[in-house]
């Protein structure tokens, strides 16, 4: 069968990216599609948000705990996440893929219809890419979106008086990665969260309408993030840890696991939810729930106090 | 001395990214640089041109043939150059690099400068990026850019009766890796033209004001990328050999390995060579010169003959 065969030994690249293409198709922001030296996007007020990401086998994902759509999902996840976080909303991704020689066509197949599925839930397409053989599995996304006339929401705004909020949950992927990595499959739910992010996409553009004075997407951890915060808005934050929710599924795999499940909530990464920063009296709605506030000063605290443990994941070291 | 260390290895990842981002000057269309979630870039016309392409170490560069900035023009001068084959001027590049652990912090930063130096070229600046510990040295690229009001100038709008038009070098990049690869050091014009090739990026533009119907660069081959016009096009392409220059130094050094210098200058890529087909009665003005002709019919010829030898790179299998 087709979809057994190695990718680029049967198809040489042109095909490979023949069949890959075929498979994405193309929303109404899209001028040109892929398939000629370059795509052309929309981009209605004349500004256009941009950002990459580099996924690597072994790294940020594993064949074996997470199928071709598993790491399509996450992976344009990660990357329209960011959009929301400047206040965006996703136009188009564009997909580099460095292709070993044992890589299934089926799988680069389940990939496209990942990253395509994943980006339609903003109405952005898959635009174009690269395709290249090379002896590691990656996977780069640059995800491309639109302000609607905003100005951008940056992490450097943030004030002393401000409220902290959060849309999205926290842990969730985190708590999937611990219980993958002893070997276990279950709670299903939160193996899933590890595989496909639930990015609360909306809550981006909605934070941005309000007012939002700063934010950021929980890539790294909670504290890590708010950390970056702090440090370009040049304010503290502290995090009221008993608003923060840790489900009962989440508690009871902390329980089996030996884990203090506040941990994976407060430093864990890849859950993409946002945290943004606004003026006190503004009325959140139903996305956004305060957790915390901004002072003055440097640095993050939880209830007033430091952090003890490590704050989250420096992507480069660990 | 710092500069001889391993890159990540001492920095840890933002700690080397805000060096890297440190070198990188913001140009005028730069609303928001790199140190947030995303950039935000101008995009004057409501449109973005956008294309991505991967670059992994043993494949596409080697470190002992070609100093990190000149890997850093290299990659940077691909992308630019799809930009300009559909007629766009490059305004921002983001950049993503996977980086094993034996990389110097110098390296890394000589390939920060040398993008930063080729995006200059067109006033484009390196806006964003992500940067990830990982076994195999990677380099993706995405260039954005502009129209400046006009459409896009594809491969698939070639006519029966267009004359076909290059702007631009061929062979000079396939010569240089030709003597690169036998062991040796010169001339010296060849092997620069393999570490960094001279992008007409001006002939782009100037292309599609002049109203070009079907435009590429040339990255595969001469004959390779007239193939997809022809094809996207649905048309057959003659290429007039007499017309095409085959310098000295070029001629002297296929004569001392012993390969016919015509080879290089039909199959070759990396030159980013910018063809064109254009009705006949256009005057192309001094950047375009005319080296063949478009008919009815399928595939590309060289003076009515099929070329008997491979035409150009299947970057896939090869």
């Amino acid at each position: 069968m087709e979809s057994n065969q190695s990718a680029l030994a049967h198809s040489g690249e042109f095909g490979f990216i023949r069949k890959l293409t075929a498979r994405l198709g193309q929303g109404p922001g899209v001028r040109l599609g892929p398939g000629d030296d370059a795509a052309v996007v929309s981009a209605p007020d004349r500004n256009v948000v941009a950002g990459t990401d580099i996924f690597v086998e072994g790294r940020h994902f594993r064949r074996d705990w997470s199928a071709g759509a598993d790491v399509g999902h996450k992976a344009a996840a990660a990357n329209l996440a960011d959009i929301a976080a400047m206040g965006g909303r996703g136009t188009a991704l564009l997909v580099g893929l460095c292709v070993p020689d044992d890589l299934a066509m089926g799988w680069a197949e389940e990939l496209a219809d990942g990253l395509a599925a994943e980006a339609a839930k903003v109405g952005a397409s898959v635009v174009g890419g690269d395709t290249v053989a090379g002896p590691t599995l990656m996977i780069s996304v640059t995800a491309l979106g639109d302000l609607h006339g905003r100005a951008p929401v940056t992490r450097g705004g943030a004030s002393p008086g401000d409220v902290v909020a959060l849309a999205g949950r926290l842990g969730w992927a985190a708590a999937g990665t611990t219980i993958l990595s002893r070997g276990f499959r279950s709670p299903g739910a939160l193996v899933a969260a590890h595989r496909r992010p639930a990015v609360p996409y909306e809550a981006g553009p909605i934070a941005a309408e309000l007012g939002a004075t700063a934010m950021i997407d929980v890539s790294d951890g909670l504290l890590a993030d708010l950390g970056h915060i702090a440090a370009m808005s040049d304010v503290a934050v502290d995090v009221d840890q008993a608003v923060l929710e840790v489900p009962p599924q989440m508690r009871n795999a902390g329980k089996a696991l030996g884990v203090d499940p506040l941990e994976w909530v407060l430093t864990g990464g890849e859950d993409h939810a946002l945290v943004a920063t606004f003026a006190p009296d503004v009325p959140l709605g139903p996305d956004w729930r305060v957790i915390g506030r901004v002072g003055a000063g440097k640095g993050v605290t939880v209830d007033g106090d430091v952090y003890q443990r490590p704050t989250g994941w420096d992507h480069g070291r660990s």
